[in-house]
């Protein structure tokens, strides 16, 4: 990390507290410097936040975490500092005081760098005597996850500062944009402002209220900002024809009263031109259809992601699937017709997702087809969200699979179910999984599935109902022929 | 669903192909007006994307696709639709024309919604006899993925109008926003627009490129916007004294040069307070501190979500990570450091898409971290691509798993592998899988491997050089004992 052992930090706030806790994490020694009394709890939160994020975000061997030390002077800090990140409140006069008084203590290699959102790097470093080794690197918060950081130089800025502050960014992880103009409030804010804007003015119109503007951002496009920006995702609506096909089509809209700032830049052919440039640029020659199915992948993972923390998008996704799962009465194909003859009561298709590098269905997604007609089954004894709600399940414990035939992309297929035996507690079932066309056995599942109180995490018997129909169920499969390849073990043998 | 089981879609353009294959997907039948000749294949290349993509958002059971029928005519669109649904050019009157012919062959009771993201619907229902059942329904792009889908109800239309086509959205897996006022271009596309107007100012000004404003949105703001809209955010940003606080603190930050447009709301107190009192309410005396580990979780699970697709922010990430591993060949480990130790091979992290609606990890994805642990065996016995081009390869045909413990979102794994016996076209292996943290065996898996020449269709023995790397493996693995597990048999008995 370009001989950077020890950072010190100008102010320990929300932003200095992230600096610290993103360097301590990669094994950086930061010497914070903060007034405040409370300043030590403050950081402590900050750190034990970042550690716990970090211990879900990543499983790669990090460096010994670094040392923190609270000072109260500015001057203790920069001292031995091999590089001085500055963070604190957006006063310029406050910051060019506290500024001078660290160089006057910092070795002369070392870099000097503001968090300012806001305020002109040439501005700020006016009252240095080393101007060129002063920089604006603006984070985002929380700065131990976001990754972008803007590098914006001053009037007096090297490039060495410029390049050197870039690649100790790049070193903790982060994603640094170097800014090719000094510019009020740089890029991101420059989007977050005027989009808060025209957030304000709805609701001073009465509009929309907080909650509802928060959700048409993060059900709607705040979702693909999250992995591709404004002018990638337009690209994408434009479709085959590109972008210059979207400013056609969308230009004019700007015209319109679509927004309540309406000023704006004439769509000549010298800006289109840029525009269209740029984008090419971008999009490196890839097809919209890749461009597409990358779009995709990101949402769904990222939808993915936030349905396992129950949370926005992520909650209308699990709220969605909760309402499509079996308890709730799907499941049909009318199982009792024949009491007398293996159940048939799961269908699907071989979608394409499930295919591997041969477009055949890959193994686990046969495993992933007969727990589907396991959860049939259950729903069809009797199981349902109620009784799950109870703190009563069946769990698989113990499977044993023959694979038999491959099965091609969009293939249909049903799976049958026997009932070999059961206890109370024990139901041991026998699927056979048929390609739909010609009937031919493709594979074959036995599975003994135990009835658990999930809340005392042990096995107990079922429910007298559903051990009736399970009984019935047994009765009439007490007639069938034991499948050849039940009771079957690995083996060379 | 309301009783729909058939959509009337006037448009199959980027957003009517959208609805269709959210429609066939939940299984109503689909019938599609478009004149373009070319619209069969357009439309077939959307529902493809949007059957590959669910494939892989959701293991939920889908009800059976319904059926899409392409025809010529808007009439025969409306003729049989239980709602209907235009997508057709902003242009009001190709609109007000074609919604009218709709509306003179749609059942009394049929909702008639547009997808415009711009015209009032005010204007769109003047020609309609029965115009309190028109609304809008903008959705977003791709309709399939996107969940928000603003309702927006003009001056004549019904509250039970707005209240169903809410009801059937919400069905088809979607977010509604039920607008409370009329305005041009709705919420979400307001903000996106100016955010968009800024951006062009940003190119206009050289400040900077199309690529560098994305990156600036997707590894910054874009990232939280996922999730949490900008309220949200900076409630959060204000810390423990709130969003007054914050409004205080950066209020004054809208009166400096810090966007194109600078004409603000005037931030009087009874913004203030309306401003104050919507966020309190969003918030649901929920803390600071709670909103600010839900916001780090959403983050984590966004970026773990993009790592995975090794894209924008993900990518930034990855890259991190492989500079932390002490290798650069995937698998380490040193399986021959103990040639007398079962073999560890292969280590996952139970991703975000894994786990069920319980948030532990689904049963099919054992056998799909098993599967990767035998790939990875196959390839320490020496199978690569060129021996697979040349038709040779192994397959699974028997699996034996027992399910003990289960693994939640996020939790690390690693299995180690343990060869039983061999001939010479047929491989006995044993798998056990651990929880990383504290080394829990969760599962074990038996597989019975079988080389096969793949052309031919039929076993035969494995090459030379790769049976004698598994007789070197089980020599070694001779004086291990055998797994208690290996040789079992599913049964009550």
């Amino acid at each position: 990390m370009d001989g950077i052992r020890t950072v010190g930090l100008l102010g320990g706030g929300v932003i200095g507290a992230g600096w610290a806790a993103r360097a301590l994490l990669n094994g950086l020694d930061a010497v914070v410097c903060d007034p405040d009394p409370e300043a030590e709890r403050k950081l402590g939160e900050v750190v034990a936040n970042a550690r716990r994020a970090w211990s879900r975000l990543t499983l790669a061997p990090l460096p010994e975490p670094g040392r923190l030390t609270l000072v109260r002077h500015v001057e203790e800090a920069a001292e031995g500092a091999d590089f001085i990140q500055e963070s604190l409140p957006e006063r310029e006069d406050l910051k060019r005081t506290l500024l001078a008084r660290a160089e006057a203590m910092a070795r002369p290699d070392v870099i000097i760098a503001s968090s300012t959102s806001g305020l002109l790097p040439t501005r700020l470093q006016a009252g240095l005597r080393h101007p060129e080794r002063f920089t604006v690197g603006h984070p985002f918060n929380p700065v131990y996850l976001m990754p972008l950081v803007e590098v914006c130089g001053g009037g007096q800025t090297s490039a060495e500062t410029t390049q050197r502050a870039a690649a100790l960014y790049q070193a903790l992880g982060m994603r640094p944009l170097v800014l090719q103009r000094e510019v009020d409030a740089f890029i991101a804010d420059r989007l977050m402002e005027a989009l808060w804007r025209e957030a304000l003015w709805l609701v001073h119109d009465g509009i929309a209220t907080a909650e509802e503007i928060d959700d048409a951002m993060r059900f709607g496009p705040g979702l693909r900002w999250a992995f591709m920006g404004t002018f990638l995702i337009y690209r994408i609506a434009g479709g085959e024809p590109g972008m210059r096909h979207f400013m056609a089509q969308f230009g004019p809209s700007l015209k319109w009263p679509w927004t309540k700032l309406m000023d704006v830049p004439d769509l000549d052919d010298a800006l289109l031109d840029r525009i269209v440039a740029q984008s090419d640029a971008q999009a490196r020659g890839e097809a919209i259809r890749d461009l597409e199915r990358k779009r995709d992948d990101c949402l769904v993972a990222v939808l993915q992601g936030l349905r396992a923390q129950d949370y926005a998008a992520g909650a209308v996704l699990k709220a969605y699937e909760e309402r499509l799962y079996p308890s709730h009465g799907a499941v049909s194909a009318a199982p009792e017709a024949k009491p007398d003859a293996p159940l048939l009561l799961h269908r699907a298709r071989v979608e394409p997702g499930w295919v591997d590098y041969n477009a055949h269905m890959t193994e686990s997604r046969y495993l992933q087809v007969f727990g589907d007609t396991t959860d049939a089954l259950l729903a069809h004894i009797g199981m349902d969200a109620a009784y799950l709600a109870g703190g009563h399940s069946w769990y698989t414990v113990e499977t044993h699979l023959r694979h038999l035939r491959e099965l091609a992309e969009g293939e249909a297929l049903h799976v049958t179910t026997q009932l070999l035996a059961a206890d109370e507690k024990r139901l041991h079932v026998f699927h056979a999984l048929y390609r739909s066309t010609d009937g031919a056995l493709c594979a074959t599942a036995e599975h003994m599935l135990l009835h658990v109180d999930t809340r005392a995490g042990r096995a107990c018997p079922a429910e007298p109902a559903q051990r009736e129909r399970i009984a019935r169920i047994l009765a009439a499969h007490a007639e069938l022929a034991r499948p050849e390849a039940a009771g079957r073990r690995v083996g060379l043998a």
